[in-house]
């Protein structure tokens, strides 16, 4: 394709609103929204692919605040700054004043005078982390509009307690190029399949994230996990909504195998039960350290039972032409790898590799394409103004 | 105003010496070198505003070194820094080598090699911090002479036991643009004044600062504190002779309502005694940490004393029309919202807020100005030369 | 000299194969290929210093990552990433999830979706360090000829078990300016000697990078040591090899003023025994930490043995007319400064600061040339568009 080719398939699409917007959560963005994210986030690898420079910024910083540990995010995170001209800060909370007992809206505020965009990642307490964003977003669009900041920092979720709107949205696009575009999708089946992991408590934001907008590209969807490993319900009702207005099915079963059996992609991969990370949020706010104790021997307990949950050659050979799409958003409990028994065996690990580190090069153009869209007017003509000032990314 | 205008000021002043130099202490400069470092500090907001690249270099270090958490002033930093294209690389002590017993010296011309700023917060220990700046910047001058750098850093204090200029310039531009203009200050009562927080040991180089540099514009500066809470006494001195020089006066009080009687300008904060700091330097030279604990536990009965000075709505009533421009540092130990009692009454800074929040943004243009002016020999060329140049902040 | 010069004599090298390789060690490296990094570090040093921008990236990450602590090549090689217009961004593996049991292969692919270049220093452990980066090269490789990366980010050693070539590489053209040209280094003497240090434990690969590079030098090298310090048998087999190819001498001895006598340059520097190293390394794998202990006791009692291998006033009185460069890769245990006894007096140190400061400021363009010769497929031709596009590096 040409750039001129996702410029006319943008022409088509309805996206102004993404002006000036934040990235919470897929089910916010509009079909438009999201073919539009799409479309610029192969239109800014085909412009790098062709050694063109896509930086926007001749300076301005980008904010991160990771409240968990990261490494893809991170430098997926760092690599769409870059590539638009943006320095990443890191908001360090063990190197800042923030434990003095300063307010969220201060804080935001405070880092936010040169600041174009500030990506968040806070996925470990039920309720909290989307809610966090939120309110850091809510302050510096206060900020600005009382002339404190010179521009409104756009807000990129990194992965909260919701939704994880860059992975997803990367693992769509990979889902789209591999199954040759989007029209091609119809009435392919998608297991999003809980599977066992040694450790417990994987945040739910992925299986979430996926059943929420997978959903909307008119396939079978189906949510497969153990009794007891519910995620949110009122996820589960966007994809429910998603479904029916994309014509697409959105299913649950508790057997792995039902899940499996025909499928066209699979997404086996470990999470917690939703109702234990909200007890467990509340025993965290009460400091009952003993509680969390008893609940993560329970939780281990529980999990021991459903180590048939694992994706292995026979699971795999249940799907279409015994050769679905595997997909993990990685790092993956593999097993006799990274653990004794985990969520995949290492032989279906191993045939994947390729296709899943492909699915993770995505992520950092989807960002760079959720930032770019919230800050250019009018993506089109700035595409192709890159494309014609002829300013290469790498000058040999 | 208009960029010009920023530059027919600059004409009429006398800062040439500013080219090469450091910045220490306010009152090591002149009131031309002061009244510069604002011009140039708006004119780079001026420039910033209306979309204009600020960036002088193509590339390039700057190294910033803090022995004290920060919020404020390393994201001031960062965005000073990267608004003129530099790049800051943290010292962090703890992965570099330093444990080692290298000498300052040699780490200092070590880092320095490509570096164009040195910024440090060092305000730890009484008659320290400073002194580590100007010995960073003694290495660097001779590394400099002895043609082991290609460019002598500037050093920026970010803060040290003595003064904290970044921070009590951006409190004076403040106050300058609040009030219309330097001009308007004549006569202004300011009441620096202690605080009740329950924390204690709190830095001296806000009202040291305040006081060193507020009383050079004609301005009726008051120091207000409890008996025990004194100043370093040469800082005192420094006001003093400010205040004769400019035509205002330099008083003490231990009485907070004196302080806010008429004031038109407050600036309630707690800070600990200096001589209780000298000896808690001592103590930790000596590593003698029950000594310290013992000093905390007076420290902290002897502030219980004057939980009275809060900077209640009564307080505030005190002031001119009611109505004083109230100032801080931030954060604030805020009663009922950071701690139980504090340095001021939650409805006294909420209503505050935009403009302490206005305060705190001036300080990332007052680095850059800094900056700017050690490392521009003609700042009004290169400011107009930015203007003309036609280089975009952010393209779009 | 003028940058054509260094094109004059980039012109009559081979050094071809750099491009898209990557920088272990220097052995692997031909004469040629050694030659023309120095030249373009000169030549880029050359175009820095006449304030011209040797910036080839106007986008791109450089990772880093450090096993180890690190000051002076943390420092350098972000000036040389930034002169050359990249940004850094460190893989700290404890905010990362390698944690998790990931292996080498994904991590090193899923932080090089956008990366340039990967610098590692990893010398804790004999067998592992250089093994290590082989590992994430060849995982780099594998991504790139598989589609998954857009480049080929190229692997800089910042110093392993083996060699540290950044260091070694630095201190060799320290020496060539030093002596006025590699023609003038035939039949010199170099003692790398062993030193004191109150520590123990001190990676090999600067006494090893030394000997492994100085050799092809035509130079008389010794290695001094005491008996039971010997550093790897394989990399002594270089030496000989090199100074057999270079019509110099590699010659071995167990006295330091042997080493010293008549020697135009010396190196006294502390290391551990490769042996003990070795079992160190054992006792780490089997988590032994009392044997560990014990070991430690046992090496530090040896070392205590040879606190008269010190580079004192006397020792360097035994060199060529007494004045013999004296070297070190910084930082060096100096008596009475940074401990009681160590490798050097200090009336020695202080009177080659400045010579070793120097010394230290070729590592930026040694790491810079590196990078540029490996992803620069004309050198020569981009060497003079950078001269001719006119473009400062400073903008005054």
């Amino acid at each position: 394709m040409k750039l001129q080719d996702y410029i006319d398939h943008l022409d088509k699409l309805a996206f102004e609103n993404m002006y000036g917007s934040d990235f919470f959560l897929t089910w916010e963005k509009s079909d438009d929204e999201i073919a539009a994210t799409f479309l610029v986030a192969d239109a800014l690898r085909h412009l790098r692919q062709s050694n063109t420079s896509t930086r926007i910024f001749d300076s301005g910083l980008a904010i991160s605040q990771f409240r968990d540990n990261s490494t893809r995010t991170r430098f997926s995170f760092a690599s769409a700054c870059n590539m638009l001209g943006l320095e990443v800060q890191d908001l360090d909370e063990e190197k800042s004043q923030i434990a003095h007992g300063e307010t969220i809206r201060e804080t935001s505020n405070m880092i936010s005078f040169m600041a174009d965009v500030i990506g968040i990642r806070d996925d470990m307490y039920i309720g909290k982390g989307n809610e966090y964003m939120r309110m850091v977003a809510d302050a510096v669009q206060e900020g600005w509009e009382d002339g404190l900041l010179e521009q409104r920092p756009s807000l990129i979720n990194l992965q909260c307690d919701i939704d994880h709107p860059t992975q997803c949205m990367a693992d769509m696009l990979h889902i789209i190029h591999h199954f040759g575009g989007t029209k091609n999708l119809k009435g392919k089946k998608l297991a999003m399949s809980w599977a066992y992991s040694p450790s417990y408590g994987k945040p739910l934001s992925v299986p979430q994230g996926v059943i929420g907008l997978m959903t909307r590209m008119g396939m079978d969807v189906v949510l497969a996990h153990p009794e007891g490993y519910e995620v949110m319900a009122n996820v589960e009702d966007v994809a429910i909504r998603n479904s029916k207005a994309s014509g697409g099915s959105f299913q649950k079963t508790s057997s792995m195998k039902e899940a499996f059996s025909g499928a066209d992609i699979v997404y086996p991969k470990s999470w917690a039960p939703y109702a234990a990370m909200e007890e467990r949020t509340l025993l965290y706010e009460k400091r009952d350290f003993e509680g969390i104790g008893e609940l993560e021997k329970s939780l281990l307990a529980k999990n021991a039972v459903h180590k048939d949950w694992e994706c292995t050659e026979d699971m795999m050979a249940l799907t279409r032409d015994k050769s679905a799409l595997y997909m993990h958003c990685l790092p993956a409990d593999i097993s006799g790898v990274s653990c004794v028994q985990g969520e995949v065996a290492s032989s279906v690990f191993d045939r994947y590799r390729i296709p899943l580190y492909k699915q993770a090069g995505y992520k950092p153009y989807i960002i760079a394409a959720m930032i770019f869209l919230s800050k250019i007017k009018d993506p089109q003509k700035t595409l192709l103004t890159m494309r014609d000032r002829k300013l290469k990314r790498f000058f040999d």
